[in-house]
């Protein structure tokens, strides 16, 4: 203990997670570390909803990104939650965020600390944070996340501590934690590479502020990651494939540019295969580091990764969390105001490699939500990345449900990317490199390219249409949305499917749209 | 002369606009200088036009943002543009590229230079750049805008100089010109605050590329900015009374930040109102700077202006260009990379106005896209900023064409700025501060402060009908665009003005849609 907890006044704090839970009070702010549900703290905001239960309570809750060990499903059952930010993941928060129940504001996730910096969000009130040691000035070294935890320690009136002792003492060391200074006489943000240092391993705080420490035990929920399918494999094919062209006719190096990829089976695929190609001396800089981080590392593809949160596997945790030594040298978490700093994005020329759920024939991409109104998770830090890489590529199944639902539909229910951040699409059928296109060029390619052949036909028939009408980017509103009003009220979008492309030529324009399906 | 050009190579240079303007082939990419209307070149486009007239060519033409002088109307007369960017304002190419007969790319003003300089895009064959004079290692001293000048003649093969002896000699030592170096090994760009100077004033090539010199007379054209009309003074004193309050809950100093404003009517007399306010010390961080800066300038309530041109009325202009001396030390024009630079702006906390076509209930803005289809101008640098930004603002009249149509629509017909990027909403009616806020809040509060009441109670039927559907982002998908629809049919949104709330319930409901409109 006295290893893991080297300040000096640590016993006067010691309590259990009842008793530091005890300090969030009805309508506070509450900033939680948790991140790719890694590093949350596990036992404060359990006993806070087990509190809830018996005597209610509702707080803003701003994390990192999503917490593991069921916590967003623990406390929305406990409607401890009135408002929450900047991210989530949770099936059960997901229906009270869709139901109303829950205020949710989805944010870039590079800005919630700069909002709160500025005044501009709720202040914090407490701050509860996972570490894996605490220094002996009170600096508070973090665990498999770094996250918003910094900002909110150093902007919280207290500070609540949970030093997990299951997490290995050799992620110290691992962490670079820098705060910008306050505008408008910032100066630069002096990262220029994805290994730069340029801050201090531990979360600097007025020990003053810590107002519990709580021991506990448990670890992050392991990432769920699917072996990839046919389908993703053909995607991660495509996609090597099109960065080995981009090095042999030079527009890139074999070590191309540091890269980020979002989260989730098909990124950790594309990132995996990468192991595959002519590339060497890669880099990441990225948000979350997946199994395919530790992979190219091993394969010795991989030079360098940045990330603001380690989320592995079971199998790979195993691997890794015993085995940190063989990687430190190689890694750096900060916090995911500078893993995702749009100037450094931009200044460092990335790669950036992130999931759409649906994107329109102009290539205007919809991360978020369902049908244009239901949430999934949030826009993450793909707009931090999307906007400012030097090659934005967006990458998706053609389908979803079998088959049922097309990825490209001709205008997106909901806009998270413009077709300006849009540079390069990926499906299983194909790559649309879209750069220097205009609109109407952009859609020939799309769809050729990466809609499925039996959403094609139809496709094709709602631009020819359109573009018969006119406009920069043409459209028929009428008919816009036509596919997101069968796919609610059947199901699926099946009448848009064709066998043959002259067989059901025009069918869907005779039926008028439907109103109010139930 | 002499002065105005001290490069010894002059001589052999000098040549007519047309055969200057023989120096660029068909299929040839061209950049040329032009900013809002300010500094571009004049006579070789001309030549150019002239000559296709006879001998039809085309080309892909690049420029800072739009021309002045008709230039892009008798280059479309011409048929000489095949593809043209980043942006435009001109009725003619316009009416071409919602023809589909020009290929546009509008582009986010700060990224064309990245994405020639990493060849993302076709290769500069030929730079035409206006000068007010050429130094003695031939660098180019640009005249009433940077824009793109300096990395198209720096990334050219061949270098064309108009120079303009009617610009006035005074506005060498205006400029700094600094060129961001290589990604991915890039260092820090070091503004660090608008009147940082860290370049040269002259555009810094290899005189061996100069092809051509031609001497050229001649203004830019004159901004045409209206008198502002009461709504927009209404506008104008919201945002003050905003940024007033803003000061004196001490979120903001009475210097406030860094200032960006849009260009027009609008964004000038938002401007110019700030005269008015308890402001003092304020500075500018923008892209253009119109008359309002010089007001600001006059007033001695702005300290210090940067931009990347200057573009002015004809009466303003004249008590400026005879004048520059005397703003001289408060002002200084970068390349739009630089102006707009995304990570400059975040780092200098910038207070970004921007304006809106339409937006819709949850304060999604469209900037570009009249009925979702054809292009207005481009969507400049407002997302270089609104992203950006420490504190977004966008300001719109809540109707158009008298009331006919409202600025306020269910669903945005195009979407260039996501609701992330939207702090506040400012109509003649009121200001919405959606800061913090999630959809269902941003609705009701962008309703109720900022739709003309005459569309409130039918924006209130859609959004309480799509709230009784669910959903984070609630919308009924059939409804969605109706507002659009009727207006190309119609001309109008009048069937869903009211005058008594209670009188037209439903009635938008009960009529479907109808398709195809002529």
């Amino acid at each position: 203990m006295e290893a893991r907890c080297r300040w000096a006044g640590w016993k006067e704090r010691l309590c259990s997670a009842e008793q530091a839970a005890a300090l969030i009070e009805n309508g506070m702010t509450v900033g939680m570390s948790g991140f790719t549900r890694a590093g949350e703290a596990k036992e404060v905001p359990r006993a806070l909803a087990e509190r809830a239960r018996q005597d209610p309570l509702s707080i803003t809750l701003m994390t990192g990104a999503s917490l593991g060990n069921d916590l967003d499903k623990l406390l929305t059952d406990a409607k401890v939650l009135s408002r929450r930010m900047p991210f989530q993941v949770d099936a059960t928060l997901r229906r009270a965020i869709n139901a109303g129940e829950v205020m949710f504001i989805d944010q870039h996730l590079s800005e919630t600390v700069e909002l709160l910096r500025n005044r501009q969000l709720a202040e914090i009130d407490v701050a509860v944070v996972e570490a894996c040691a605490i220094t002996e000035e009170g600096g508070i070294v973090p665990t498999t996340s770094v996250g918003n935890s910094a900002s909110y320690a150093i902007l919280a009136d207290k500070v609540i501590i949970e030093l997990n002792l299951d997490a290995p003492a050799e992620l110290e060391g691992l962490h670079d934690i820098y705060i910008p200074q306050m505008r408008p006489t910032r100066p630069p943000i002096p990262v220029v590479a994805p290994d730069s240092r340029i801050g201090t391993p531990y979360i600097p705080i007025d020990p003053g502020k810590i107002a519990a420490i709580v021991v506990t035990h448990g670890k992050d929920s392991p990432s769920t990651l699917l072996p990839p399918d046919a389908d993703t494999r053909r995607i991660a094919d495509h996609l090597i494939e099109f960065f080995a062209d981009e090095v042999s006719i030079g527009r890139l190096t074999p070590s191309l540019l540091p890269l980020q990829a979002g989260i989730g089976t098909m990124a950790n695929a594309v990132m995996s295969g990468l192991a595959e190609g002519p590339f060497d001396h890669l880099t990441m800089y990225s948000e979350v580091l997946q199994d395919s981080t530790f992979d190219l590392l091993d394969a010795g593809k991989l030079d360098f990764a940045s990330g603001c949160s380690i989320t592995l596997t079971e199998a790979r945790g195993k691997r890794v969390w015993g085995n940190l030594d063989a990687y430190r040298d190689r890694l750096v978490l900060r916090p995911q105001e500078l893993s995702n700093h749009p100037g450094i994005v931009r200044r460092l020329g990335i790669i950036a490699i992130n999931t759409a759920l649906e994107m329109d024939i102009y290539g205007n991409v919809n991360s978020t939500h369902v049908g244009g109104t239901r949430m999934m998770n949030g826009i993450g830090g793909s707009g931090d990345f999307a906007r400012n890489a030097q090659l934005s590529i967006f990458v998706t199944k053609s389908v979803a449900k079998e088959g049922d639902l097309s990825s490209v539909v001709p205008f997106a229910s909901h806009v998270d990317h413009t077709e300006h951040d849009v540079d390069v699409v990926v499906t299983e059928h194909g790559l649309a490199d879209l750069r220097g296109l205009a609109p109407r060029e952009r859609a020939a390619r799309l769809i050729d390219q990466c809609a499925d052949s039996r959403y094609r036909p139809a496709l094709r028939r709602y631009f020819e249409h359109a573009c018969q009408r006119g406009g920069h980017t043409p459209h028929c509103l009428e008919e816009a949305f036509s596919w997101h009003i069968a796919a609610e009220r059947d199901g699926h979008m099946r009448r848009f499917q064709t066998e043959d492309a002259g067989a059901r030529r025009g069918e869907h324009r005779e039926e008028p749209p439907v109103a109010h399906p139930a």
